[in-house]
Formats: C-alpha cells, structure tokens, sequence
C-alpha cells in the first residue's frame, strides 16, 4: 500500500488525536495545517520557501488546473509534483466546490454538472468520473471524491435530495479510480442538518473509503452551528481514518477543529490576508497598514523564529505594503504559514503531552478574532537588536 | 578613509578594466550591475535572495524614500542597510532624474527645483544641499550630487544653460556634505554635444570628487550617440576614480560600457522586463507567454545555474505568468538578476585574461536584440533530467 494514516495518540480530554499520514511522497504528522496552491503555486511562495516555513501538504484545486494549463499538459509534463517542483505530498480537491460556487454559470443534472470557464467562458462538464480522471492526471497523493455542496442557507429538501446525488457520485469516483497509489477522501455532507450528517457519515463509511472529508462546512453558517455538525458527524467516522475538514482553518478553528478530532485543514485565510498586508500574532491579527506602525522597530511577533520577524521591523513592513511592493505580501505570507504552521506543531506537542485542552483555552483567552494592534515595544532595544543581529557596520 | 577604488588590471585592447570598490559595508568588484531598489526593495526580492544571485552593490531612489516613508524614518530606524534588511553596499542617487522627468509638475531656478510629490501632489522642493542632507539621513555607502538632466532631444543653448547649473550645483553638493564615509559621485552633463561633455569632464574633474558619474544618457538617443558621448567624456576622467554610467545596463550595454571604461551600472530593466514575463538569455529576450513554451519541459536557459532554470519548466514559468501568479515574476526577476551578475562575473574574468574584445564580439554577434524564440529541444531528455534532478518518486 503506498499511503496509510497511523493513530499515535489520543486527548485524554477532548477528541484530540495525532496521527501519521503515509503518502508516496513522504509522511505528514497530523493534525496538519496545509495552504492552498490554487493555480499549482502557493501565492508568492517558492517551493523551497514552503519547506522552510514547515509545510508538509500542499493543496491544488482541480477546477484551476483542468482549466489551466489543462490536466493533459500537467500529466506530460510528469505530473503537480514535478510541474510545480514540490516533492512533498499533495492533495487535490474535486473541482465541485467552485463549480457549485458559480451560481447561474452551472446547471447540475444527475450525471453531473456543466458549467462556464472563468477564464474563456468556454462549456465544461464536471462528472464524478471527469473528477477522477483529472485527478489522476494530476497525479497528487490525496484526492477528494466529487459531491454536491449546497449553499447556506438552503432548506432540508434540497439538501435531502443534494445529499443522495453526493452519495450516489461517490460510489462512482471510488469505481472510476484506476490508480491505487492515491489516497481517495469521501465527502460527509448533509448541510446544517444533523441527522442529514448523521446519515451521510454512515453512507461513506459503509462505502469505506480510505479516508474521509467533512465538506460544506464555513460557508456562512454560524461557527457554533459548525461545531455541532463536526459533533455528530466525527464520532460515526472510523477511527483508523483521516478526517478533512475542507476549506476551513483560521487560527481559532484549528483549535476548534483539532479538539473534535479533525485532522487535516486547509484553508486559503494565511495567504489571502497577507496580500492585505494582515499578520497574524498571539494576540489577533496585526494589519501593518496602522498608522501606528511607521516607526516601529519591532518586528510583527517578538518570539517568532521565520524569515519575516528574524529580519525586518513593522516600519519597514509597513513601507512595503503601503507602497505595494510584492516582496511585502510575500513576507506577510512567509510569517503567516509559518505562525499557523508553527501553531500546530504546539498543538501536535501538546496533545501528545496531554496538555491540549489547556493550551486551547490559553490560545483562544489571548487571540482577539478582531483585528488587534500592536503597543509600541522599547524602541532602543529593538534598534540595537535589530543592528546586533544584522552586524551593522557603524562607521 | 572609509571607501576606496583600486585599479587591478585594464585591458591590453578597450579602455575595459578590472577594479575593487571599497566600502563601509563590503568590497564590490567592478565593473558591476547594480538592480535598482527604488523604494528600499528589489521588486519581489529578499536581501538574502540578492546575496543569492550575486549582487554586491543595491541603488535605491533618493525622490521615492524622501517622499515615503520618509528620510527621517529611514534614519530613525538606522539608515537605510538597517531598514531593508541589507547589509552590503547601497548607492543612492540623487533624487534629481525623477524630479527633472516629472514635466510640468516641476520648475527649476537657479537655487533647485520645485515640483508635486506623485504620491499625494504636495509641494515639495530639491535644492543641492537638500539632496546631500536627504541622503546623509539614508546613509548610503555611495552617493550622488545633484545634477540637471536636460531631457532629449533639446537644443545647445539650454545644454549650456544646464551644464553651468550642474556645475555650480555640484560644488554645492561637495560643500553640503557633513558625512565623511560617504563617495560622492559628481556627474558629468552636456547632453549630446561632444564638446559640452569634454567641458564638464573637466570642470568636475578639477572639483576633485571621489568617483565620478555620466548621466543624461539612454534618455532616447540613438546607442551610437551614447557610445559617442562616453568616447569623450571617459578620457578625460582619472583613471583612479570608479566611473557609473547612471540608469544604463542591458545585457548589450554592458560589453559597449565596460568596452569604454564604464565601472558602474544600474539599471531596473532586468527587473521591470520580468514583470512581463521576459527571460534575458544568451541570444536574446525570450518572451514566456509565447504559446510554444506551453509543453516545454525545458528550463529557460539550459546552461543556467539559477534556481529558477535549475527547478522548473518553460511550461510552468509560462503558467505562472499566464495566471497573473507572483511567483512568475519572481522568477523571472531572479533568473535575470542572475543572469546580469553572472555576465558580468565573465566580463571581469575575461578583462583580467585579456580576452575581453573577444568575448565582447561573441556575445554581441549572439544576442538579438529584440524577441527570440527558443526552440524545443529533446523533451525525453529534459523530463528525465527535471526528475532525477528532483529525486521525483514514481510509485
């Protein structure tokens, strides 16, 4: 078998686990925070720049690249891994999630659904076995089967009948798949429904999949109606499986996440909101773009190790993003995947220490959700600091 | 003294030589190219990034740093090494080419120039001695006296008119300067009249600056007039003071300024054309976007040892810039600044080896000046080489 996922420990307080996910290119420590790679490239990161913050699962969306370059010119070129020069593990979604997201641009039928190109408003087709088939192309360790993602709000019927096409397409992407060497997720949905969830989750697991997804989840629901879905729907899952909670992961729902038992997150939060110029700290989120910034020699985070606060101030920071410099979103980018990165790191730690329950509660007492700024630190220090570290030559 | 330049070979056919720049942060081997940081960034790169692909001198822009942040912010964090985060040698300009292109937006007296920042069309005002003090607050280890750039073409009578100015201005910048660790660089004018070039060579020279500098050149005036202008002025300059040709530097304008004694060059076109997705290579600019490079597994320029050419395709450079992707145009920037510092790593072998006017030839008789287009080349090879390069697992 080339992949496998290995239970290591368990919260003896809360649903908490950590675990290894084995993949053809290398094993992934779970809980696992990965970023989005939408078009084959985490904005502004090189690959050898994700290495460097700790990342260890790359996600690339299917929908982007059949679009393109185009599955057939991926495939050629050796496939994501040696198309975008990541050696690590990937996982692609199935493409559903943005075709659903198009609103009157698509139509869905039984067999699947069609839809309009964002790049060249050309006809496409998206079926269960069009999913799989580029998903193999694409050649990424992780897949997710194809299923249909209601909006929210929308009322039990609808995601009554939704929900019976998401299982009957996912029994057709586990027999389209040709190739044994990746790892196929099946979609629990069933919307804000719980018994719907309920019912979802045993369908998949009777399908046994080698893994499992939660989809539909953080698409404008309230975050406490997201907790209780994840409440009845991961006990019913398979212990000895991984659990996907697609799409979601801000520094607060990793906790939240992690504590029902999820164990793999991927979230484009990080990398969108470093473009914004927005930093992520202990105590919230920094935006750098504060007037209250413009002679800060303190870096964005005191006790942060990455590349961003090892060598630049706020000022300087803030120098960049108010003059739309791209090496500013990039260092915002380079700090946040290593803060969410470095984040759940602490919390693998401290659920293998049986201490996660307290490190949650210290995590979220501190973060403000809202943004938060920064005091003014010893300025003297940081200037010397600053200098000492860097071996400014004064003379 | 805290800067120097030492003669260590000039060529036995060309006015080409070989010379070590001595500065308070670093040595610099000339001739160099130096990419252009105008607002205390190389568009897209980390100072560790600059290290990478071999540059030893930063030219950063006196206008945008005054105008924002700011000098007083600069110097309040350190100077200018301090707030970028780079700790080789920085050369500021003077701020006066910016000013003078700014048109109507600028009026010039005899004292120095008034005109509206583009930032937020506040008045502002340059003078020589404002020009001097600005960049004493950035602290750059090479400065720049303040000229006037008349723009071309434009007739006798206000090159004269000019030239005096630039001459009374420069003695001005000489006797503004408090900073002792600092080589100022007095510019020599005169539009494209020889004998107007001849004059201020000379004026400047009996001023006695520490190195010297040729500006108001590439300002729209056939290459033949430009090398007719360096052909008079360089004579007549000391041979033991480092000369820059200001704001020149393609890859042909190096072997014709190196070939008439040029020291110096900074130019933002390698970074500016990346931008676009254009790639310098031995025999011309390859344009990325070009449909032909959408299967090519090869990378941009097969004997190239950046980390752009050494980890990826045509294929996924040219998806990266389709897809509007900042990791494109980072590539690109630092596959060109490479490919820039490596050229010049040549040059300065060859002069040393008195092969220079042959390299020159070779060079100049392989690169086409406009678009060229690479052709395909083994495509079984180049997926071969990209995976054992790569170590890429097949399962």
């Amino acid at each position: 078998m080339s992949f496998s996922f290995h239970l290591q420990k368990k919260c003896d307080t809360t649903w908490a686990r950590v675990g290894q996910l084995r993949t053809p290119h290398g094993d992934v420590s779970t809980p696992v925070f990965c970023p989005v790679g939408t078009q084959a490239t985490v904005k502004t990161m090189s690959p050898r720049g994700l290495e460097e913050v700790g990342v260890t699962l790359v996600v690339a969306n299917t929908y982007h690249l059949y679009l393109r370059p185009g599955a057939d010119i991926v495939a050629g070129l050796g496939g994501l891994h040696s198309f975008m020069g990541w050696q690590g593990p990937i996982l692609t979604d199935s493409g559903g999630f943005q075709v659903f997201s198009m609103g009157h641009l698509r139509e869905i039928d039984d067999d699947g659904v069609t839809f309009r190109s964002h790049i060249d408003g050309s006809e496409q087709r998206l079926t269960p076995e069009k999913s799989i088939a580029v998903q193999e192309q694409l050649g990424a360790d992780i897949v997710v089967s194809l299923d249909v993602c209601p909006p929210y709000p929308s009322d039990r019927e609808h995601n009554r009948f939704a929900l019976d096409r998401t299982h009957r397409w996912a029994e057709r992407c586990l027999k389209a798949q040709t190739r044994k060497d990746q790892m196929m997720q099946g979609v629990v949905q069933g919307g804000t429904y719980a018994d719907l969830r309920e019912e979802s989750a045993r369908h998949l697991v009777a399908l046994d999949f080698p893994a499992y997804a939660i989809g539909g989840l953080s698409v404008g629901e309230p975050k406490a109606l997201m907790h209780d879905m994840l409440d009845v729907t991961i006990p019913l899952l398979p212990e000895d499986k991984s659990r996907h909670l697609l799409g979601v992961g801000s520094p607060e729902d990793l906790f939240e996440g992690v504590a029902r038992g999820i164990d793999i997150f991927d979230c484009a939060l990080p990398t969108r909101v470093a473009r914004n110029g927005t930093f992520f700290t202990r105590e919230g989120r920094l935006n750098i773009r504060n007037a209250r910034y413009k002679d800060d020699p303190a870096p964005v985070m005191e006790d942060c190790s990455c590349y961003t606060c090892r060598n630049f101030s706020r000022a300087y920071l803030r120098h960049l993003v108010i003059g739309r410099e791209i090496l500013g979103i990039h260092l915002a980018t380079v700090h946040n995947l290593h803060f969410m990165l470095d984040l759940m790191r602490e919390i693998r730690d401290a659920v293998r220490e049986d201490r996660f329950a307290g490190l949650k509660d210290e995590f979220l007492a501190g973060y403000k959700v809202a943004d938060f700024q920064a005091g003014k630190r010893d300025r003297q220090a940081w200037l010397a600091k600053l200098g000492a570290h860097k071996g400014v030559c004064d003379e």
